[in-house]
């Protein structure tokens, strides 16, 4: 029995979308199908006029349970034969979805509503915040199947201490929400039952800031952020002097001197 | 009524100096005046031999406010009346200072007496060590006018993990000094009438030991950090191969086996 | 009287090798002697096909005192006189040894029973993971003989965040492992009469899981994670391509699949 849903749902909460890997039985797995998806929901999100802020999150007990391995060791009906071509067009094709997050000018947030495992994990690194519920659970056991979780590295790495990436990826243990929080993958972890309506909150206060400033600041912070500090406060310098002059900051100078709210163009 | 005291206090304890933001009423604004007058400061602690240890705290409830929206947004009384030419000078000047904190082969700590913002943040950000009161506020609040923290972030960006960064940066919100001890920002936080008294004495350790090591230490240590482990081996073997040939290193390991105080050269 | 016991013990424990510091008396100094003992018995294990896993650990209470200022100063009979030849080649031989635990395939446990200063704290650093006995210290004092920690900074900069690298290396004070934990340079602190078993369980644990796959890995990591992300991705998606079309991950797959054990073929 095929399943006609969505890979991801697309659904909009004021300026904020909600998308949501839709394979709840499969625990999320970021096979072909679902990597395109995903690439093509941020990317609408990117180029949607009304979206000011991304959450991703997932349906069912898993977040995502990183790469479909039967498709990658080409079990999938109608999957590339070639195991090289197969192989390096998922990897090719999953880096450039992990990488649209940091590109993307619009916030992204994780809601992590159960387990991020392998490049589940490594989707939770990639975005800007995330939060996840108290008894959600983490690991990187590439370990266990002979290979190594070599490219959810690049983002978790980026997220915390070497020896705690290490640590993750070494033993392919299942970390707690607490040791998430204490490494940084995550910003904090709060109870089941209030994680949507916390991850809503946080979106639409983010959502009611200048899509402007924040898209100018994402960029600049993932550019500078890479390069020796001397080199980082020249690109950073101008981007805020761009940013000073704008339309925006006149508006948002001018509602703080008049002590009232400001009025926010779109992007 | 025009204020004639200085925008820096420059003040010496032993061979610690303190410099202190001196505009309270204004809460501390790095203006072109106090950033002119931070550089100053800083500069003539740099040459000033009888100075081992650099503090930097501010006068009243507020550390510093950051960036002058007033002067920013050109309604300062005699500022540079185009926007391009006033904002990319003190953006420029603001970067300098900050890097000269950095620069300086001697120690700097924050001495953060109550709330930092924006630049004032990352001025924090961009010393050494930092201890605060522990009712002490930080927060990157360039979101709520239209722009981002965005070279407040070079700083940031550097002391603590990326999620930790962003979340300063995309909520604006105020961090409680507990989160800056969880971050990285700072090494402490102590209760607020014993501050100066925290500060002076770890100063006055850290002044106690060869300013001629440190100075070397220090260089090499924001050097080599920015490149690859291989390159960094190289460039801190060179620099402790001079330090453990001079003569302060010859004093310092004689007194070792001596087991006496060192007698240090100054700088 | 000559102590003619090896420098270093070299003690198999199924494919786990415990490498131990043994000049108790001495606090295990990293002299020229140790450093070659060393440098041999990593090499030695690299390329020893039944080592899946080296811990690094030390005899008597403490770790390693660091480098052994009586040679460095000349002191030592029969040390290379000119002072420059002498210092640079022990930094450059120390280098060597400390890069080699990184550019190591097997991954490299420090098993901390006791204090870890100056080069011993940098020793710990260099490892993937360490695991502390709660009552070890750990220092960077090279402050107190005229000189800094600039060499052990390279490995300690890289395990923490910059205010609690120039903490440890400005003060030069001992630190507790409950410090060393909250830095991120050691992954926890057990209870003394644990430790050993400890760091026994989860060494065999790793070398339970591939080395093929941990050796692909390890490297890739400690090449990334100097890169930009974009080229990260690339260097990453490489190494994780050659990985998952290996006969190691067939026999990982096949394994998850068929719910049994995989049997791993050795480096």
């Amino acid at each position: 029995m095929q399943n006609n849903t969505p890979f991801v749902l697309y659904e909009m909460s004021g300026h904020v979308v909600w998308l949501t890997m839709n394979r709840p039985q499969e625990r999320n797995p970021l096979s072909s199908k679902m990597i395109r998806a995903l690439t093509e929901a941020v990317d609408r999100a990117t180029h949607d006029p009304d979206v000011r802020v991304i959450v991703l999150t997932g349906a069912g007990p898993v977040f995502s349970a990183g790469h479909d391995l039967k498709e990658m060791s080409g079990k999938t009906e109608g999957c590339e034969p070639d195991p090289e071509k197969r192989i390096s067009t998922i990897l090719a094709d999953c880096a450039h979805m992990m990488l649209s997050l940091v590109r993307s000018p619009k916030p992204v947030i994780a809601c992590v509503q159960g387990t991020a495992s392998a490049a589940g994990c490594q989707l939770v690194s990639m975005c800007d915040l995330a939060i996840a519920q108290s008894e959600a659970k983490f690991c990187a056991p590439g370990v266990n199947i002979g290979t190594f979780c070599t490219t959810p590295l690049v983002g978790i790495g980026r997220n915390m201490h070497r020896k705690h990436a290490m640590e993750l990826a070494l033993t392919g243990d299942m970390f707690s929400a607490e040791d998430a929080f204490r490494f940084g993958l995550i910003n904090r972890a709060v109870d089941a039952t209030a994680l949507r309506e916390e991850v809503e909150s946080l979106a639409q206060k983010i959502a009611a800031k200048s899509a402007v400033g924040i898209s100018s600041g994402k960029r600049a912070f993932y550019h500078q952020i890479e390069e020796t500090m001397e080199q980082a406060y020249k690109i950073a310098s101008l981007d805020m002097l761009q940013a000073m002059m704008s339309e925006e900051c006149d508006e948002g100078v001018a509602a703080f001197f008049e002590k009232r709210a400001p009025h926010w163009k779109g992007l």
